[in-house]
């Protein structure tokens, strides 16, 4: 096995773009199966795999484990999506010759791919957001060859799901330019895949500053390209009265700490900003995270600076106006989790994405100041409310604010843990994305890579597959605008 | 009957989010009915609505009366679009409670509005492309409120159609704010709207420059949002060996001229550039063209810019190494049509658009070599293939790099003409738009102005009609990935 790694943007590119005729002709079952195979391949070298990843993300062997398993289920179900063929988008209008005052013609559409992909994976996923995680399977399933720009804190995780990639292209026999692995030092290698021509979109799950920087290396580029990035969130969560009066308040403590403070805190969901009814009941609340949180211990970051910008982050949380400790974990060698309170009139200084386990509660006197609290917030991938039956006046009352500010509302839950499926979005208003039109988890996400084509009085033995009159892939089809 | 004309963008954004809240709450069956009343109120002003537009835009009265018609019957089909509702996307995946090793949530998908749409429109098409055109009816089938910067070429017909939505407005009971109609001379007032942070995406049509300026403005927000603008195409013909053989030459030249002249050629379907094989019977064609061309006359154009320009434009083809002229028309007081030929080796200094009644042609050795010039276009709105049985190879061979290249591939036809269904697709690859993902007229389009938002474990008596296990609406929904 030659390595699959190279530091060529240039050569990635130029392979990708050659791939791609090959690539985007295959069939659904082609296409399923290179998917499936290439979560067979990651299987098949799954102790390697988690071993790198373990000693590169210090991450547990449990949580890495889990993450072999989603990546590869993530895999097979966009087989299923692609088998299935329903993102193709299939709308026939038949011709009308009869019609006055003139004749229709007969037009059809059909999605086809938009051409290679450039993804820049996660670090804190180092499977299931990364080389072969959900951007890059999406983008394949849609027909993309994709370059991915490897993360530096995982490089030889990357290379080995990389290998099981082009494994799975060569049992494919499909062009090993379909997926290119680049790393790389530094800035100018990602900026120099984002500016390159034939390079048609962009997938990125990372920081805010990371993701603003592609999206603005991209429009410098003559041609306008979509720039997915995921990047920041605070993932605010409502804790209406009704809830509260009802829940143990330990348990919702722990449950809340549990959140804040698993894998370290390091999940573009974690729920950085609590917000709690004024009045004892939210006291004792707030007392009771101070008490969880104490018994928490510090665990290891996924890089160092990671940790630095943590510590600096809460620690600008700590020294904001109104805001004091409520408790905090033991260090234990690494940083400590953390819960605060603010007892400020304003939400200034609480509202920036701090990546780890440290959150801010924010009392709320009423619904209408929470309303407001809540409508003064950037967008966010997530927004949490715990509800019971007293609060439904309430809830109705903020569902058009929350729905309006992120992409997926979740009552009595809390948001870390994203369900890979059919329903879910993970996305929403910017800053969370920077285009919330899509998700990148769950099978719309195979959406953000196409473009509709629509094929007019074309002669039926010249049709693709996909748009011929006997429709030979068996798909739901839309005729005159209605669904068969 | 108040004016609903402003010049106050701050005014009309600040209207437009006020009223975003009552208007995407609206029912299919609202919604519908309200875009019913738009085309009946603009029909009930149908006589002077044909008046001022055929005095601002100098397009015949016929031309106009069938843009009346195109505009009513486009604001109908997006009403049954929305009240069969197919563009909520509704997804679910019903919860797992006994799952291993852990319960699935219920998660359930649907398409909300993206929030106030800031809509230019063209000017050669008053009507279908401006004030309620395409973008103002699938903005508004959406949800969301729609500002449209009036088009100085047509101030009038402008406002007498915004007075139009203005009174389906108060019929349907719906705040004025839903639409609102700025004009104001200058470049100021666009740049104005889109960088208006209450603007949630753009649609335009017209030039290049134009579109680019928008484009250039909005990547100065801070949050970046979609902008769809449709701008510049030369619409490539490509003529195949075997077509040629097998039709009347002077038949087949006049259809070209007809579609090349047609509206003094002022479409952005245009053909501009037609592929023809070098040869004798290529010669035979050319000549045809010649004699078809003398016998045209030039129309009055929209604006003395756009006919400035087209002279312009026209004298640069003429000027381009290796271009003659192979017929004029009569001027008749305007500027002639005129059809020109390329013996250049290449196609430098024919490929920029020239809005207008200017073609040239060009011939081609081979299929090879044909596809190797047509690969090096820009992207186009359509691409033509004029095609007999004889060249199956050849479109074969042509058919994927055209789709590559266009939003629309159409045989044995001309792309002036852009029917408005449901598998319609005028787009395509930059810089025909800055956004390829989508298109600006059929009922696609109304997906340019949303985004899926995910409802985890909402209680039932809170959810959205679109996603309660009742369907009081009877949509189409996505149960577990399978369409029901």
């Amino acid at each position: 096995m030659t390595t699959t790694v190279t530091h060529d943007v240039e050569a990635a590119t130029t392979a990708a773009t050659e791939a791609f005729a090959t690539y985007r002709a295959t069939t659904p079952e082609q296409r399923g199966a290179f998917l499936e195979a290439i979560a067979t391949e990651i299987e098949s070298d799954k102790d390697a795999i988690i071993e790198a990843a373990v000693a590169e993300s210090h991450l547990p062997v449990g949580r890495i484990t889990g993450e072999v398993g989603r990546t590869a289920g993530q895999l097979r179900m966009f087989a299923d999506v692609v088998r299935r063929g329903d993102h193709l988008g299939v709308r026939i209008d038949p011709a009308m010759p009869d019609r006055e005052p003139l004749p229709r013609a007969d037009i059809r559409q059909r999605m086809i791919p938009l051409g290679p992909v450039a993804v820049f994976g996660a670090s804190n996923f180092p499977l299931a957001f990364s080389t072969a995680g959900g951007d890059t399977a999406s983008a394949l399933a849609a027909g993309c060859p994709v370059v991915v720009k490897g993360h530096p804190a995982h490089p030889r995780t990357g290379q080995l799901v990389a290998d099981a990639i082009s494994r799975a292209l060569e049992k494919s026999g499909l062009p090993q330019g379909t997926f290119t692995f680049v790393l790389g030092e530094g800035f100018e290698l990602g900026q120099a895949l984002v500016r390159d021509p034939r390079i048609k979109a962009v997938g990125f799950t990372g920081s805010r500053a990371g993701g603003l920087a592609l999206v603005e290396a991209a429009s410098k580029r003559e041609e306008p390209i979509p720039v997915y990035a995921e990047m920041s969130s605070i993932n605010p969560v409502v804790v209406l009265p009704g809830a509260l009066a009802e829940r143990d308040t330990d348990t919702f403590a722990q449950a809340y700490v549990g959140s804040l403070t698993l894998g370290a805190g390091q999940f573009c969901t974690n729920p950085g900003l609590l917000f709690l009814p004024a009045g004892e009941q939210g006291d004792a609340f707030v007392q009771a995270v101070g008490h969880a949180v104490a018994g928490t211990t510090g665990q290891p970051m996924l890089t160092p600076g990671i940790a630095d910008a943590y510590a600096k982050g809460t620690g600008m949380l700590k020294g904001a106006d109104g805001v004091r400790t409520v408790g905090e974990g033991d260090a234990d060698g690494q940083h400590a989790p953390a819960a605060l309170v603010s007892e400020a009139a304003t939400l200034d200084g609480v509202t920036d994405e701090v990546f780890g386990a440290s959150g801010v509660i924010v009392r709320y006197a009423d619904v209408d100041a929470l309303s407001t609290s809540l409508e003064g917030l950037e967008g966010q991938l997530t927004a949490t409310v715990h509800y019971a039956p007293a609060d439904k006046e309430a809830a109705q009352q903020l569902l058009p604010v929350l729905e309006l500010k992120a992409g997926r509302v979740l009552f009595n839950g809390w948001p870390t843990g994203v369900e890979v499926g059919h329903a879910m979005v993970h996305g929403g208003p910017f800053p969370a994305t920077s285009d919330s039109r899509s998700t990148s988890v769950g099978s719309l996400a195979i959406e953000r890579f196409q473009r509709p084509v629509a094929y007019q009085d074309v002669p039926a033995d010249l049709l693709p597959e996909s748009l011929r009159d006997d429709n030979p892939w068996g798909l739901s089809r839309r005729i005159d605008g209605v669904l068969e």
